[in-house]
Formats: structure tokens, sequence, C-alpha cells
């Protein structure tokens, strides 16, 4: 894979979880205040060092067959004060509600692009997914954010065995050195081995965290409901209280007792279901060089359980378990990975980077760093 | 610029005319009606060999919020005997409505990518020309065609001085390959000199030609109304009687007598503004080694006037001039280019390769080929 030069270091990448952006249940269907809250929260972040309230919106489009264009433009011209200098950032996004139906439907994931079924669902999933990725870089742009959409299979992004084997990230890093903010999304790419697959937004972070080494990763995630848990799971010998080992993911499905819970208001890793009353936020994980991960805050002595995570049947990208792992990944490169509840006030505080150093008391998330 | 491979040879490029699929007069609107004939006439085209005459949608999406999802899928599932192998064809649409008026308020095609004005405009472009291409893939995956958006920016196009510096071709390559059908599109892009400026998708047309050889080039046009056509124009001394050297476009412009009128029905290019009832369509351009074009076809004899070309004055990436220019160029490299009306049943027999030998009395429409 070529090396990926850049005039300075990436600032932050961001996921946008599927389930934090669209309404999960509903099919095809963006969750546009939430949408509205993250966009905002991205540019505030981004835009650090400027006082400026005033946004250029950059979406001139029309929206909803109204033709709003001039009231987008008449703000500027004379007056072109506005600040387009907004700090190094790479936005990733899942799928959501979109992909998801035609993905499982055609079965794409599985490979096999000579059968009709899934050449026609590798299409329907990238039209979907475009779909979702054109209407984030708009919502984006209307905050002013100078939002340039990518779209993984066309910027030459495929798998080997569903392991990303290319991927252009010369292009991702000339975008941002041109002063832009690259989305990127999940999507159902070549794959050497099977044809095609779906490669998840959270791989392609870590992939991007991997040659692109920003200052720090922050998942903003959302459950919005208590999915049907089954019991893939897996009750293998725990190995000691708070430690999982995840140096790989397909050992853990094949081995350890690993449950995560979609609940509403979810903050972050619990140490057992949140619909349990009982349920801790687990607010720091520590990875250490071999890739094991263990909580560190609260102090195992506090806890006097053990930590399962459920993992939800439907989601064909892996979801919490992949999360997690890729997370513990990211964080052994010494890249610090905040999973925090999108569209609130400590994502934006997570956005910032304001955990860096302290993880401040009032602040509700999970820190996941290396422990040096 | 890396090398190509190809396992097959390309039967056939084909430029959708922004004018063609696009209300051009009307800001963002799609021309339903043409773009669905259009979309029908390439599967038919793409799907020669095939008498099956049932279409399997490959757009599983909402469409105008309508949840019709099921009913483009119930009719597969046991009766999966669609026609999925299309002939080996690549599109590339223009803009239209779509992308002009972002890029002509801000200036993106003079480049200046550090003014926030041209920055902004960007944005706005890029995100206006990936809406049309969303649809336009939408419009060809509902009638079957396994149809790919690859958008230039993030396929790796860029430019120097507005001459393609580099283009990820390996991309459009594989995808090809893997039996779909890429659909690229004019679009905004990175210029080393310039900072950004927009590469037009019949500059686009030229490079795949060049690069990917395909059997035959096919421009879809359609020139709805008459324009404001500006004399820019150059009344400069004729080189014979219907010999126009266009071996550069610059050159063109500085010295050269060259006039396109647009008007309803124009069926391809003609010998003065077809308005005039003694227009004569051109129905074939010879191009020799040197890039110089004389009109073969009506013989010299047969028309006792001179061939004007008018220059439509808002168009940003050149018009008709750029199409002939392009098309000349291409044609030297021994591809049969048409340009013929979209939506008509002259289009559809170019689009099949009909003229490749000999040109039907009854065929409205421009060939421009080499001469041997």
């Amino acid at each position: 894979m070529e090396e990926t030069n850049l005039n300075q270091t990436i600032r932050c990448i961001v996921k946008l979880g599927g389930a934090a952006i669209t309404c999960k249940n509903e099919l095809e269907k963006i969750n546009e205040e939430n949408l509205e809250t993250v966009s905002s929260h991205l540019r505030q972040a981004m835009n650090l060092g400027s006082c400026s309230k005033q946004v250029m919106g950059m979406d001139w489009s029309k929206r909803d067959a109204v033709s709003d264009i001039s009231s987008s433009l008449c703000d500027f011209g004379d007056q072109c004060q506005f600040n387009v200098d907004f700090s190094r950032f790479v936005v990733v996004h899942g799928a959501g509600s979109f992909g998801h139906f035609q993905a499982s439907k055609s079965g794409v994931h599985k490979g096999g692009l000579n059968q009709p079924l899934v050449k026609a669902g590798f299409v329907a999933t990238r039209i979907s997914v475009t779909t979702l990725n054109l209407e984030i870089v708009r919502a984006l742009a209307r905050e002013g954010i100078p939002s340039i959409g990518m779209s993984p299979y066309s910027c030459g992004w495929s798998t080997s065995e569903r392991n990303v084997a290319s991927a252009d990230l010369s292009g991702v890093a000339k975008a941002i050195d041109s002063g832009f903010i690259p989305v990127l999304h999940g999507d159902a790419v070549l794959d050497e081995r099977l044809g095609c697959t779906i490669l998840s937004g959270d791989v392609i972070i870590r992939h991007l965290a991997e040659h692109l080494r920003p200052e720090y990763v922050v998942f903003l995630v959302s459950f919005s409901r208590l999915v049907n848990s089954i019991d893939l799971l897996l009750h293998a010998p725990k190995i000691g209280l708070f430690t999982l080992h995840c140096t790989c993911l397909p050992l853990f499905h094949a081995c350890l007792p690993i449950n995560v819970i979609y609940k509403t208001d979810v903050s972050g890793v619990y140490d057992r279901p949140p619909t349990d009353p009982n349920a801790v936020l687990l607010r720091e994980i520590a990875v250490d060089e071999d890739g094991k991960w263990s909580v560190v805050k609260p102090t195992p002595q506090s806890l006097n359980k053990q930590v399962e995570i459920t993992v939800a049947a439907h989601d064909t990208t892996g979801g919490m378990v992949t999360k997690i792992s890729e997370a513990a990944m990211i964080a052994k490169l010494g890249i610090d990975v905040y999973i925090v509840k999108a569209a609130t006030s400590h994502s934006l505080r997570a956005l910032r980077g304001e955990m860096r150093h302290d993880i401040p008391d009032d602040w509700l998330g999970t820190v996941i760093r290396f422990s040096r």
C-alpha cells in the first residue's frame, strides 16, 4: 500500500454511527435533528480558533424541491469575512437504515458477484449508502464545513477476505491538504477472494487511523432502543475479572463471552446490559501492547461483577463488538479513542479533544487508550 | 499515468449531454421523460444478445419519500432468470442545470481555492453534480443496468491548467471487468496550477477514449432552445470551402470562424444556424492525421455555402465547439464518434453501433470518423 504524506497532522477522525444519524428502524430515514446537532458540533469543534458565529453555507442546491438557493447566497459578496479554515478532520459514517436492507436481502457481504441477485444488491446497496453520504455532506456543508464526499468504492478501496487490500489514501490526504473535510462511509466494495463484500465504516476508521495517525478518534454512537440480543454467546470461561482479550475479532466470536446490549440513553460501553439498573459505565479502558484490554475506570475494586457484552443479531457489520475491537486496535497505535453518545454536550467535548489529558468527572462516555 | 489493462475491449463510451437529461433552463431539474427513454435505450443497446424483456430493477431505494421497495423486489427470488450480462459501456454525463450555477457564481473554473467563495463554490458544485450523478445511476439501475457512480474527483482525477494530470482509470477498468457500468460526470477537481477547476464531461470522454479504446463513442445531445449566440466570432479567412482546421481548441478560438447555434430539434451538426431553413445536417465529417476535419457527406458540391458554428456564450465548458473539437480528437484515434439527438430512434441505432459501416440514409445525426 502506498505511503501517505500529509502536510500536517490530522486532528481527529470521527465516526458518525449509523444509528446516530438515521432512524435505524425506519427504512432510509435520516434523523434530521441529530444530524443537524452533530453537524453544528463538528463545526464548533473544527473551528475552535474562531469566534465568528457567521456561517457560510456551502450547500447551494435545492432542498425538498424548493429553490432556496438565493437565501443561502445572499449573505456573501462584499462582506466575505467567513472563516473557512477548519482544523483537519476526517468524517466516516455508518449506514444505519440505509444500505443494510439492500445488503442483507442480497447477501452482498457474503460475496458471489456472478449471481444476479448479489450483483443487483451491490448496485442497490451503493445507491442507498451514497444517498446517505450525499445527505450528510449537504448537512455539513450547510454548517459551512467544506465537506467532500469520497465514496470508498470510487476511491479505490477494495478488500481481500474482508480485510482492506487497497485504499487510495493519497486522495484523502490531498483533500485534507486542500482544506476540505473528506466524508467517507461504509460501502459495498470488490473483494479479491469473495468477489464483493461490505466494508464497514469501523474498518475504514481503523485503516485511516493507522495510516493518517490522527491525534484522536471519536465514535459518535446512539442506540435508539433495545434490540433482540440473541445469545450467540458463548459462555466460555472468563479471563480475569475485567480483562477481555481482544487481539482479534474472529477469536472473540469463537471463544469469548462478549455481549453488548443496545438501549436508549446509552452513553458508552457498560459493564453489563444497561437495562440493568446496576449497570456501570466503563469510563476508561486501557489497551496494552498485546492488544489486551482492561477496565481502569471505575477501578476493578468498585465493581464486583463480570463484564458482559451482547451482540445484536441483525447487524451485518458486527455492531459494538466490532467497534470495541477496532477501537482497541486504534488505541494500540497510541491514538486515544472516545466512544460517546452523539448530539450531546459530552460528544461536543470529545470532538473538541477535551478528554486528551484527564477525563472530567462530569463527562459521560468511554475512553479507550494505550497503557504506557 | 498508469497503464490500463482491460480483460476485453470496451464497446462504447456514451456521453449523456447535460441538456439532454436536464431541463437546462430550470435550476437542478431533471428531464425525467428523456432520462427514462435514454436509460431504456441504453439497456436495449447493452443487452443486444438478449431477448428477455424482463428487467431486474437495481434501485431498491425509496423514491419521493414513498417506500416502493417491495414492488421492485417481488419479481425475483425463485425465478431469477434475468440477464445481468451487459456489454461493456461507460457512461459520462454533463451537468446541464446542475452545477453550472454554483460553478459560475463562485468562479470555480478559474481556480483560487484559497478564496472562501471559490472554496464554498467547489463544495456546492460537487454537491450539485453528485446529486445529478446519483439520479442518473438510479434511473439506469431501475432499467436493470448495473450502474456504479464514479465521481471523478473521488476517483483521483485532477488537472494541470485544465488538462487531465491524473485519473485512476484502473478503477474504471476494474468496475467494467467486474460487470458494472461506470457512470462518470463533469466535476469540480483540484488543479495543480490553478488550485481547482471544472473538468468537463467532454474532456473526460476523450481521456477515457484514449486510454480505454472503445469501439465507438456516442454523444447524445439535445438543444432545447435557441440561446443567445454572441458573435465571439471571428471572421477570419475561411480555409477551403468545408474544411475547418481544429487540431487545437485554443487555436480555434483565436483565429477560426466557428459558430454553433442551439435550437429545438437539432439532430447533429449543421452547416449553418439550423434556424435557417436551408441549413443542412452534416452527416459525415472526416478527420485526417493532422486533426483537420472536412465534410464528406453531403458532398461539398451539393452545398454552396460556408460552414458556420456559433459559440453559446454562457456555457463555461465550451459547448458545441468543445464537443466537435473533442470528437475530432477521438476520431483521430480511429474511433468512430456519433453525435445524435438523445431519446430518438436515431440515438438508439447509434448506441447499438448500426452506423459502424455504412450510414443509413434514414439516419439523422453526424458521424465523425478517421479518414484512412
